[in-house]
């Protein structure tokens, strides 16, 4: 943006620019001129229409001339977000023959002998297989492989950032559960792990369990665990800052899809008083009642009535929605002093400040639930432990820590803490340990 | 290696060292000591065998002790050699609002209407799928996908290193042709190329030709077109330093496998004298027909009788063996002033010491076929260009510019070279322009 030197001039861009409700990000000086000076502006627009309005308005202000225009985002994802590098040096051709012909026969042999050797020699021990076929991607729906791949190049890179693991996107072009189960096992000896993304329900279930049963490695839909892990860390935060025992408190979960179930399965391993869970679908509920423990089982309620639906709303007071309907829950349904996450993206169930108005002690939206703060840790805690399974303590462990790490003013920890997803995966290993 | 401070330990060091015809690494002083040194010796020995040998013969020096011990080849395996990192900054959750949720929702819509720019906005149209299940590892034969993993994060590696593409190695724990290729097609949308790497023939023929045609990127089986590209590299290399046009000279080619076909295939696109050809197995034989030129069929002889094999050998101007049998050819069966590479691995059909003294001008064996000198810049070349398949004309060309780059003293020019597979990838691209 070039803008004539006269006081007030950026001024009018800004305001110009906060008048289509967009925030402001940096904003970098590149040259000061005699008579004009050169700014690269970071705009953050509320919407893609938002846009257009934007250009316009910053031509109008007088004195203002946008010399170039760069969508952010997508300079950002120009090429991909993630590469692989050599980790050995490569200098001489004595190197060469050190870590490929003829040295690296040894190894193989090594490997041939004894498999176990892999996992020390090679680099898939500690790879993630980042696996989707784009079937029901947030907010997108079914998209497809290729579409899907920058969501999954996203979830692989934050396993080298966060927790020094490596991960490839694997995008899949089929749509058959048995199809993606059969080429994950056919796939499988070049990994340490395979984190499922972005599959639809309810194939994705017999694909994670079935996979889990017969592959030796840790395999975890992140859309269910990843989430109902972050979500548990949330509702644990929530009854400390309201210094509440479990045991006081009703959990309630509406909407029992990939995540809900999930979610409502993980809180029935935690003392509440007790869960209740509702679902318009059979289906739905069964698939829940076949997570539970046996010796939950006694805890849980789960109903597809309307009545069913009534009494979640009135028992609980941890109310969890993951429904898909903007709108469902009005202020005065929602019980003074209770804690309510209305998770639906990109529109809740509830606004925050509508369940505060309706006497909520705490509310949340969908956006408090960042998976990437639970994945990276409870795979690099599988790992490290050695395990083929990551189990429901596993996941109630890392809960746990990401409550006991979360700030005074927050309900979970900043993602971006590494000590965090360190504390996650320790926690992971130590209830694998037992 | 902790030595006493007397002149003479070391030079006695490296003396039994050399008893066992072993080579001499880098020495590395650790530690001077008044009464003692401490020094890093690495020692290259000719066999697995040697090295206990070795070991004893040093401790028996007076003076020296053995302070610890590590094999080289395994320390740098380690882990394994090549890892995942991300390409883009993550310091701010505004980053990640950017790279992940929700911005990149914007660019999977973008590609989810227009799928080629998944080939712009993530790292799929630069990235190398490097694919075996093992069957056919050089020297090792069947080991099966995961003893094999070191030769493919070899092979993975020098994507980045030489030519900064990526490459991820697929491990398939399947022997079918028919499911390689099923899996192959499933996890291609995620992947700019397609490497296949020691898998058995004859199915890697089918496996090879099917994938080719049906996806729309670059499929290349290593084995064949890697060393076929080489060889043929290095063969323009000696004409060259004989001062022969090949227009002068008859090709030979005994050995038709994998490797051994593809290079007489790749023989037939010169201009050669004429191209003879020999194998005992009539399949082979037809294999090769099958794959040269309708047009170029009448200048190519190739035959299965013991009189086909002395006619090639009577004939050859450029005799090239990949056969599997060790001391196939003796000193008297040389033609003088001929070219003799012998590329059995690890004995070759006529070692180059006997092909010299039978009177060859130029001889070598499988140590010159590095493939690293041919597919990296062969797959960059062909993802430049842009095109789905890496012709004939593409591989004439980068043997051309191998030869070209050639030093006065060798047949290949240094696989550590950048500019050397720059070149190469150059030279491809403008053969894919034509």
């Amino acid at each position: 943006m070039k803008t004539e030197r006269q006081p007030g001039t950026l001024a009018r861009v800004l305001a110009a620019i906060a008048e289509h409700g967009a925030n402001i990000g940096d904003i970098e000086t590149i040259a000061i001129q005699p008579d004009f000076n050169i700014r690269d502006v970071t705009v953050i627009a509320p919407s893609e229409e938002a846009v257009a309005g934007i250009y316009e308005a910053i031509s109008n202000v007088t004195g203002v001339e946008i010399v170039t225009r760069r969508d952010k985002v997508f300079h950002k994802h120009e090429g991909g977000k993630i590469a692989t590098v050599s980790t050995v040096d490569i200098r001489t051709l004595q190197d060469v023959r050190e870590i490929y012909t003829p040295g690296v026969a040894r190894v193989c042999s090594a490997i041939a002998a004894d498999e176990s050797l892999a996992d020390r020699y090679t680099w898939r021990k500690r790879t993630v297989a980042v696996v989707s076929n784009g079937s029901r991607v947030l907010g997108l729906g079914n998209i497809g492989p290729a579409a899907a791949l920058p969501v999954m190049e996203g979830k692989a890179l934050f396993y080298p950032v966060l927790v020094g693991l490596n991960a490839v996107p694997i995008m899949l072009d089929t749509q058959d559960p048995d199809e993606i189960i059969e080429t994950v096992m056919r796939i499988a000896p070049g990994f340490g792990a395979i984190h499922l993304e972005d599959i639809a329900s309810p194939g994705v279930y017999r694909i994670e369990t079935e996979l889990d049963e017969r592959l030796s490695i840790p395999v975890m839909h992140d859309d269910q665990h990843g989430t109902a892990t972050v979500v548990m860390g949330a509702v644990l935060g929530a009854a400390r800052k309201l210094n509440r025992p479990l045991e006081d408190l009703v959990f309630g979960q509406v909407g029992l899809g990939a995540a809900g179930s999930a979610i409502a399965a993980l809180a029935s391993r935690f003392d509440f008083a007790s869960v209740v869970a509702f679902d318009p679908g059979e289906h739905a509920v069964a698939h829940l009642l076949d997570r539970v423990e046996p010796d939950r089982r006694r805890d849980i309620q789960v109903g597809v009535t309307d009545e069913d639906y009534a009494d979640v709303i009135a028992q609980a007071d941890v109310l969890v929605m993951a429904t898909g309907r903007p709108g469902l829950l009005s202020p005065d349904q929602v019980r003074p002093g209770t804690v309510v996450f209305a998770l639906s993206n990109p529109e809740p169930e509830i606004s925050i400040q509508d369940a505060e108005a309706g006497g909520a002690a705490i509310a949340a939206d969908g956006t408090i639930v960042n998976n990437m703060l639970a994945y990276p840790g409870l795979f690099l805690g599988a790992i490290d432990a050695g395990v083929s399974m990551i189990t429901p303590e596993m996941k109630g462990a890392a809960a746990q820590a990401l409550a006991s790490l979360a700030p005074k003013d927050a309900l979970l920890p900043n993602p971006l803490d590494e000590q965090v997803h360190a504390a996650v995966a320790a926690a992971v290993q130590a209830a694998a340990a037992q």
